[in-house]
């Protein structure tokens, strides 16, 4: 190892070379600058007038400086190592830079040809930066290079963890802001080492920049002490290293020295681990603190106030150079400052010699491929659904327990993936409690600190990835998916809000990439969420909320699909579609307890292919209307519906009762609204022009009323679902409480089609009864009566 | 100092005391384990039979014993200094240990006295435990003496450090899990410390609790070597004490003296704070880890598996005692082996010598009036609005900045209530920028990290807080207004669904403490959401999402309120409306930038209390049914709409137009299902019963049909509203994307008035045109044409 170090010592920068790094960092700072000001005269071959400038100053400079210093050493250690590196940027705001890098690279103008590197190039660059028709102030899907968007502040970090898992060769250089490092899921993402595998993984290098300040604010970490930031980060096992300035001539060569140092102390991780005689025990990983400037290089001052170095230079520290001379002047010296003439030539290209500090075709951070997964995704091989199937010779007659059965399929994906580690499932410690079990025959949880003996389903080579994070879990998996590969989230359907935001951010992701042709596709974002709100009756009203599946639908209608599979195999169905589609985000809520099977796997097929549909042997219509449609959707509203059917159907023979199933809930919608909507003539064909529909929902009963406000017969549709009643109680209870159980959904039946209530005032009344004594017998007993958990569909 | 200290030490519990305290606890253990697991039987004078066992056994006993542990000793150290403590419980599985200690220390009974202090009482107490009809599993509202609910874990810390602000003499002791620890908002809190006067604020001891294991897992942080942990705290600015173990004999000595220690670490901060010479900079907090076994004291092994010390005693250790006659007699030993004869006497009574152990009257941690924030609620005072009104001589010509108007409201309340010290403003680093800023004339930031010369606003006395946490914002706010306090948080509206989760989580603790007759109202929680998404177009599409109100709308009517206040005026008059109420929580979107005032000060009473209302000066309808309704809720959507009536009125005279704009979004509901609700009647006479609705929405048109589907002219209504179409770009095109614009909402009108498209077909070209217009201009010159940025109402 010694010899390792003194010989990449020796590779170090001389100070011709650390001088071509500082001009091309200028060149950098000088294209973030024109980006956020100049609509034309991009090489100052002019003095600087009003109408050079955009009428509208929009973007960020404090945090640009910054990252266009480390891109620039780290365009050096590529190219000295042939290092494999992708750039998590943080800072969001930083979009000026990680554009003007990419387009020092050249790889912008290989993605968009239609911005040259020549003057004509960098006049159309610095104009379509944050202006209409142009590109976002941020990192986003549109910035070559990059996995992350910058807006949302909080997971830079867990998004380079996952990416680089599985990537043994790739380093993913991550920059965390400091006004980053206040939020939450930063904060707990440094924990993510625990488990990154130096044998089988890559390498995250964590940069926590710390230029001071947020927007008029100093920041929590950069007023820390030396020896506290010290003992945090070594205290969370990392070994931190510091770069703190403001002197270029002294900083250049420092970042050199310390990214040497860490790329060795890495190197060094890697190679025992992978030499085998590693053990357990989490290494202990290189971070760098990169104190500098907010706004280095920039104005000192404006007005008479600080700017440089304070959060004044946040984002445009001088304004108003249209309309203000001074101000304009302020800017062109600055701007003249990093001597264009001796960074671009008489073209506008970028000389040549700046050009050769960057690394060279894939290598460059921009045109790495792990930035753009859909380049290196291989489509998962999958088994056949129905090797798992169960058997269903009646409908409704058996339990099962449908996350257990989907446990089993998973087990197998995990099984024949394992060769090309790509798949990987992720949980809040709650893979065996979602009864996805089974998985551990194949696997096991990826665990870095100590095994103990006793321990189950441990260890570092586990594919499981479980953390009492529900914000780790998701960004793990993003990051996982964004560098082309798969993976499925199981969780606790109420803490599913937990990532509402991150949910949210994802969807803007896809929905811009999607536009993009250069993007490839990325797989989808799978959710399973169970233990959801109709089995959370021993957790309490804190565990009970189905309401992710509102915040979904709002999305643009070709990202999202949402499943609500009634039994095990229309469940093994949409797993398994699920992890065939690409570019979306697919929801699926199916429980973990036993509960009655219905379908056998070719009408959970064609059940599933068809989005919804009749169940013909549940009904009793015959060639006629029905008198009444009972839909359903979801596990436990259609066991209810069921239950409340046969109620009917013992009690009033001769009504004519319709039972629809729904399992994909967005078909709901109009055509025009999504793909999968169905059209009028089908939905009426189902729901019927005219007659009462009773529809049992799992969530809040709302969402069906938006879904079908459109179709012809909504005025008769009466949706019974979760309307946050909820506590510790018995899980026929929880239903009670909410009016989706048996007996309200057959009172509503009776009400709603015309005359029966009066008709049948005695079956009404005689469903009453058995409302009251399911109340008195559940608060007696603390369970429900034997006749409503025994209910098994006979007809 | 030395000397208080070695006072201190005298006080230490000797030998006795200690087998005081052992007794005690193993009381509540016998307490807990009974919940769990009893229907009868409650002090085992017989021998333990099926029947006397639950049927369903629901409950959490592995973090159990470590809370009454904490709990036994905390009671000591109250009495030994009259120390004002409240307990707040992370794990909030923990629910039976809390349920016992208040039972113990006679708070139970006061506050519910159906469960009395006798042998009738604790199997009353045993059987409602997490049974129909009886209380939750977990730390709940229902919990006498906690604030904070156990279920979604995160949020411990947060809330007890929102909780110690503003109460000098209160000591929260905060028990963190080590699973919520690995959460993201947990390990962030852990900077609040920062925020913290010690001169003016209580203190917060937290309690890390290291028990080991999750549901199935070990622990990210019980797996960290104590070094490690202690580098971790120091970096975080704390002063880490270790206690560990497992034998109750050393264990009990061990925690009393860190106890002892910490309490006068405490007190030496705090009169040095408090003796003026304190300066700036952190003080150093003390923060315990407790390292103890998960289910300690429960059985070893069940059937040949390690449960004592293992996540198998997470839940419940052992299961089916009912059923299974060898686990009946492993749970009678256990109960046994704590002594119940030894702790109860033959009534059922705790034994004097032990109650003499807990504290007295409101010194007792289940009966501190602080976890019952409402009892020491005091009402804000409030200056007159009237005086911040804009005056407003002719609607829609002159404009305001809405949120800066507030701004000086907020800044009259901060003063006129400065001497009670119970208000503060919270948001991310944005009360600036969200043009709140004038509150800085009363108050600063606060801040305990160092201060420069030339930062603004920042002082450790401060009453606004800022930090770049939605989660600690959140947090810090909930935390204080459980504790009688009122607040104002201000956030980005996309970025509020970070806390989306702890949103809906206040909201059930909400709606459970409003049904608990002792617990007292609190202030409600006030947002506003502004830096909306029609003024994000210098963001982007990252910072464009204005879905949390369809969160909100999910939630109990009479919980939240939805305000869209499109002016000035009305914004004072929601705020301050907002401001008196209690137990609920208000959404108030407003914009920030510069828009048209439209209602004098006296319009917008009338406005606002009426919730909706039709805007006579803008309408032409005359006596006579108008054409179209044109309504609007939200800022921008206003001004978009009045711009497309005036286009309307300009282009077609004898076009029959009625304005109607909604303030308090929740009224559209029917009466029966939110207490707004606007009668049909009067709906009806708003909106028509037959004529076509232009609905101009700031958020996704979807939540208008949803609110107005039992409406008689739903199905006339055509909303408009965030389509999820966005990015950099200018305002007027942010509207055009989504078709909220005035263009599209006048071409909307003209195509839903029957005959008047094919009338008006050179008005619909000239209205295209002027789309057309405006997108060749804002790409050309990156702002808006003139004619639509300088558009003012004139008629």
């Amino acid at each position: 190892m010694t010899a390792n170090r003194t010989e990449t010592r020796r590779q170090r920068p001389d100070a011709a070379e650390i001088a071509l790094i500082d001009r091309y960092w200028r060149a950098a700072n000088y294209l973030s600058v024109g980006q956020i000001y100049l609509l034309d005269n991009p090489l100052l071959r002019e003095p600087l007038k009003a109408e050079h400038i955009k009428p509208r100053l929009l973007g960020h400079w404090g945090t640009t400086p910054g990252l266009n210093f480390i891109y620039a050493h780290l365009n050096r250690i590529i190219r000295a190592r042939d290092a494999n590196v992708i750039y998590v940027c943080g800072p969001g705001h930083g979009g000026p830079g990680m554009v003007a890098n990419t387009y020092l690279e050249g790889t912008y103008s290989e993605v968009y040809p239609a911005i040259g590197e020549d003057a004509e190039g960098l006049q159309k660059l610095f104009k379509q930066f944050s202006f209409p028709g142009g590109v976002p102030s941020h990192v986003a899907p549109e910035t070559p290079g990059s996995i992350h968007e910058g807006g949302e502040l909080g997971y830079a970090l867990v998004h380079a963890y996952g990416a680089a898992f599985d990537n043994p060769d790739l380093v993913v250089a991550c920059v965390v802001g400091d006004g980053e490092a206040e939020t939450g899921p930063l904060s707990t993402s440094w924990q993510s080492h625990k488990f990154l595998n130096a044998a089988r993984d890559g390498a995250v290098l964590p940069i926590l920049h710390l230029n001071g300040y947020k927007i008029a604010n100093p920041t929590v970490l950069a007023r820390m002490s030396d020896e506290d930031l010290r003992s945090l980060f070594t205290g969370y096992g990392y070994q931190p290293y510091f770069v703190e300035g403001h002197e270029p001539e002294k900083m250049h060569p420092r970042m050199a020295e310390v990214l040497d140092e860490v790329f060795d102390v890495i190197a060094e991780i890697q190679a025992k681990a992978r030499s085998g005689d590693a053990g357990h025990g989490c290494p202990r990983w290189p971070m760098i603190v990169l104190r500098s400037p907010k706004g280095w290089t920039g104005p000192k001052e404006v007005d008479g106030l600080k700017v440089e170095d304070f959060w004044r230079s946040h984002q445009v520290p001088v304004s108003n150079c249209r309309g203000d001379a001074g101000h304009r002047k302020i800017l062109e010296e600055w701007m003249q400052s990093y001597g264009p003439h001796d960074l671009f030539d008489e073209a506008g290209r970028l000389r040549p010699e700046l050009r050769a500090l960057a690394p060279q075709g894939r290598r460059r951070m921009g045109a790495n491929p792990h930035a753009n997964g859909g380049l290196l995704r291989r489509t998962l091989e999958l088994p056949d659904i129905r090797d798992y199937a169960v058997a269903v010779e009646s409908p409704g007659r058996d339990l099962g327990q449908s996350t257990r059965v989907l446990g089993s399929y998973l087990r197998d994906v995990m099984r024949m993936n394992d060769k090309y580690s790509n798949f990987r499932v992720f949980g809040p410690d709650e893979t065996e409690s979602n009864r996805l079990g089974d998985v551990f025959q194949a696997t096991d949880r990826v665990w870095m600190e100590d095994i103990q003996p006793y321990d189950v389903h441990l260890s570092p080579d586990g594919r499981v990835m479980e953390v009492l994070s529900e914000h780790l879990c998701q960004g793990w998996l993003e990051g996982y998916l964004l560098t082309g590969r798969h993976g499925f989230f199981s969780c606790y359907e109420a803490f599913i809000h937990i990532v509402d935001s991150m949910f949210n951010q994802h969807a803007k992701w896809l929905q811009v990439s999607r536009e993009l042709s250069w993007r490839k596709p990325v797989s989808s974002l799978n959710y399973l969420l169970t233990s959801h709100v109709w089995r959370q009756d021993h957790n309490g009203l804190s565990h009970q909320d189905p309401g992710f599946i509102d915040l979904v639908a709002n999305k643009k209608a070709d990202i999202v699909r949402i499943y609500l599979p009634p039994d095990a195999n229309t469940l093994l169905w949409v797993g398994d579609h699920c992890l065939k589609t690409y570019d979306r985000i697919n929801v699926i809520v199916a429980g973990k307890q036993p509960e009655p099977q219905w379908l056998t796997m070719e009408e959970a097929v064609q059940h599933c292919e068809a989005g919804m549909g009749r169940w013909d042997w549940a009904s009793n219509e015959g060639e006629e209307e029905p008198d009444v449609v009972m839909a359903c959707a979801g596990d436990v509203p259609t066991m209810e519906t069921l239950a409340a059917v046969d109620l009917l159907r013992e009690h009033i023979p001769d009504l004519k009762v319709r039972v629809v199933n729904v399992v994909d809930l967005l078909a709901l919608q109009p055509q025009y609204r999504h793909p999968h909507g169905l059209d009028d003539e089908a939905f009426d064909a189902l729901f019927t022009k005219n007659r009462p529909v009773v529809f049992a929902y799992h969530g809040y009963p709302y969402l069906i009323h938006r879904l079908t406000y459109k179709r012809r017969n909504h005025g008769n549709i009466h949706v019974h679902g979760f309307v946050d009643e909820g506590t510790t109680t018995s899980p026929f209870d929880m239903t009670v409480m909410n009016e989706l159980d048996r007996y309200h959904l057959a009172l509503a039946a009776i009400k709603w089609v015309p005359g029966l209530e009066v008709r049948a005032s005695e079956v009404v009344a005689e469903l009453q009864g058995k409302l009251d004594a399911h109340h008195h017998y559940v608060r007696a007993y603390g369970e429900d009566m034997p006749e409503i958990r025994d209910w098994t569909w006979s007809r």
